[in-house]
């Protein structure tokens, strides 16, 4: 009979009702009940309980975990969740799980240490808790690359071994390159104002890499870096602007395409961003004032100012997100564009959910602009030669944004920390597995 | 009047014939004929003929690469290759090119040299023979990755930043990390493995790395890899027929989406691969002795018989590609699943048009064999401990492939070096731009 010669997904079982199928799977759960075994088989599609009775099964001493393929006949079954059940015809091993593993792919993973999750990724993820979150990271990258490519922007891929760093030499990772020293890329930023004066429009997603001796809830050595920049803008606010409709845009995807498994992290679906309000640094600081007595902050904002600025912007607008532009330029890198002549920059943060997920802002498009900000921080142009040479190849004015994906990831499932959003974090202590 | 204050691409001049518009771009090419200056405009979406009198913008000393803002009327011309010229009302210069470019967006560059086109990238991507091919390679990437999440594959993100090596240790970057040493990965190949087991089917986009002191037209020290890995596999052809599938995919949607473009690089479309043949290792050497009196090769094939397997593919099928099965086993990694019991592997090569561009197969999925495959090979199997494990977790029996981006864009476009379809190229010499 062909049908039973070739594997089917467990999703496709409503195609085969009264037929003969072979799965192919890992035990996910077995229960033994008087005269009849449920084994229930997990596969990338879905699940499925198949149904034996105990002797004709016995001697495979099937167990939680095992790799087996399961010919069976298909059944329907009103009272399972898939609405179909097989009756198994026989079993083949394809491998054997371990003997004693910390957890199984059903386990309630909250009473599973973290560091465990990570050690044991390939079973956490067999796990929907764990695994979910990645499936929605996937989901993230695939709808961010969507949005830009409609809108004409074009990916580019850019080295991560670099002669020198982009903000002045501090937290780089240096590496032996043959006889010389190299270091890896801290941003895509200077190839990324090139790109635009190449193609306008561009975008990159990959890792960047900060050499921070500190380990907190939201930083790691490596991170996956959503990038973008274009050009021929008018100001930082068409840079906002065009990240209320690519978060819009992508929020939209996830919860359409994941309705079911968001609901398990968060209460409501995503917010649309359209209306996510910019307030000016300057004001949010009288803001911090007049609402939280804060009167500590100068010159930047610290995580607990970003936790009380979206709860403000919450209570205004319903959703716990804000754009703040304006920051002093004198903490903003040197190509950033300033916002009028008091010191300001025309550089932004998004704050979502009481954490920071963006930087973004004008960039500087004139090199001598370029060069007189190197010496107004005491740096001598001359370093940045290769750089600014590129500046005399036709750069229109623009701006961009980077998005830390570990970060947007665990801002929307709700996760404490960022190394849950990381397949294998990486720390000043961390480099294995 | 609403429709000047914006600024609209080129491409949508369709929709406002008679209408004042906005333009912004770079002046691609200039032309002064008697009582008319015609200034050809480039944007992101194309380009457009503006017409004016010399003398009513002289003013502004327009110069090739200069970043204009023109304010026009759009008028219907049929003459013009986009059927619209625009008549030009005020002109606002937005950035100022370098006086002295080695080259410009409309230069022929063949007759640049191709370290002057890296080092000029911007301007080199403004030429559309050089800035296609990297708009060809984002579109393999954006159908390389459709593809398979349509076939249920989940996108994975894996560091860079490893312990270890995957193949031994050989031609490894090293990370000096705080106070110990990393290594740049060579391969995502444990990484998407480990996802195989929680996810079934995995691939990833990202570099790798090779301290490969040579530098040949096909090798670079950090390339863009295509990665997947997916698992309840008969053997080597369910990955072989994944990948006919796959670039059939890809090729279809470069044909369909870049046809103009395309057809500028090489005369016939891209080919299906669906009829690809697979031949044994073994019976290359036979056709290659037959065929080219190679007597020659023993236990692996060389760039010259890599482009004669190529021509006798072609003649046969008339594609010039083929995929080579069977290998001999001692020439490949340690965890390559054995062909026979006669000492090839389940690991094969494609080739097109007379170069690899892809390494797969069938891979060990029992911790025992791998710590047996690895002590015949003297290595002690506690230096993979960390790897190891994870086969204890539930790992079914799998494959998977990776494909040189750099290559298959080199390849599909006819570009006699990887060099030429890397936007920032790394060699043992070369860390800049």
């Amino acid at each position: 009979m062909a049908t039973t010669s070739q594997r089917v997904f467990i999703e496709s079982l409503s195609d085969f009702v009264q037929q003969e199928v072979v799965l192919r799977g890992w035990v996910c759960r077995m229960r033994v009940l008087g005269k009849t075994t449920f084994v229930v088989l997990q596969d990338c599609s879905g699940e499925v309980q198949c149904v034996a009775t105990p002797e004709s099964i016995k001697e495979h001493h099937l167990k939680l975990e095992d790799i087996v393929e399961i010919v069976g006949r298909v059944r329907q079954e009103i009272r399972a969740k898939l609405g179909y059940e097989l009756d198994i015809l026989q079993v083949r091993v394809l491998n054997r799980s371990g003997q004693h593993l910390p957890f199984n792919s059903f386990s309630d993973v909250d009473s599973v240490g973290s560091e465990t999750l990570i050690e044991y990724r390939p079973l956490a993820l067999r796990n929907k808790v764990v695994g979910n979150v990645f499936r929605v990271q996937a989901a993230l990258l695939t709808f961010f690359r969507e949005f830009l490519t409609e809108r004409r922007f074009t990916e580019i891929i850019t080295s991560k071994l670099v002669a020198s760093g982009t903000e002045g030499g501090t937290n780089l990772f240096e590496v032996k390159y043959f006889d010389r020293v190299a270091y890896l890329a801290q941003s895509p930023q200077f190839y990324k104002e090139h790109g635009v004066a190449g193609f306008e429009r561009v975008f990159e997603t990959g890792h960047v890499y900060r050499a921070e001796p500190h380990a907190t809830s939201r930083h790691l050595t490596e991170y996956y870096s959503l990038d973008l920049e274009f050009g021929f803008i008018d100001g930082p606010e068409d840079v906002i602007q065009l990240e209320r409709e690519l978060l819009t845009h992508i929020f939209d995807g996830v919860n359409k395409n994941y309705a079911n498994l968001l609901s398990s992290y968060r209460e409501q679906p995503l917010p649309s961003m359209l209306e996510v309000p910019c307030w000016e640094f300057s004001n949010c600081l009288e803001l911090l004032k007049a609402s939280f007595k804060r009167t500590d902050l100068t010159d930047d904002l610290d995580p607990q100012a970003e936790r009380q600025l979206c709860q403000l912007a919450e209570t205004e607008t319903g959703i716990p997100a804000v754009f703040v532009l304006g920051f002093p330029l004198s903490g903003r890198p040197f190509y950033t564009a300033p916002r009028g002549t008091k010191g300001a920059a025309n550089s932004f943060d998004l704050l979502f959910q009481g954490v920071e997920i963006t930087t973004g802002g004008q960039r500087l498009h004139r090199r001598e602009d370029l060069e007189q900000a190197l010496q107004g921080r005491g740096i001598d142009p001359a370093n940045f030669q290769n750089h600014l040479r590129m500046f005399d190849l036709g750069m229109p004015p623009h701006g961009g944004l980077a998005i830390g994906l570990e970060r947007l990831t665990a801002q929307i499932l709700n996760l404490p920390n960022v190394r849950q959003a990381t397949l294998y974090p990486r720390d000043r202590t961390k480099l294995t597995p």
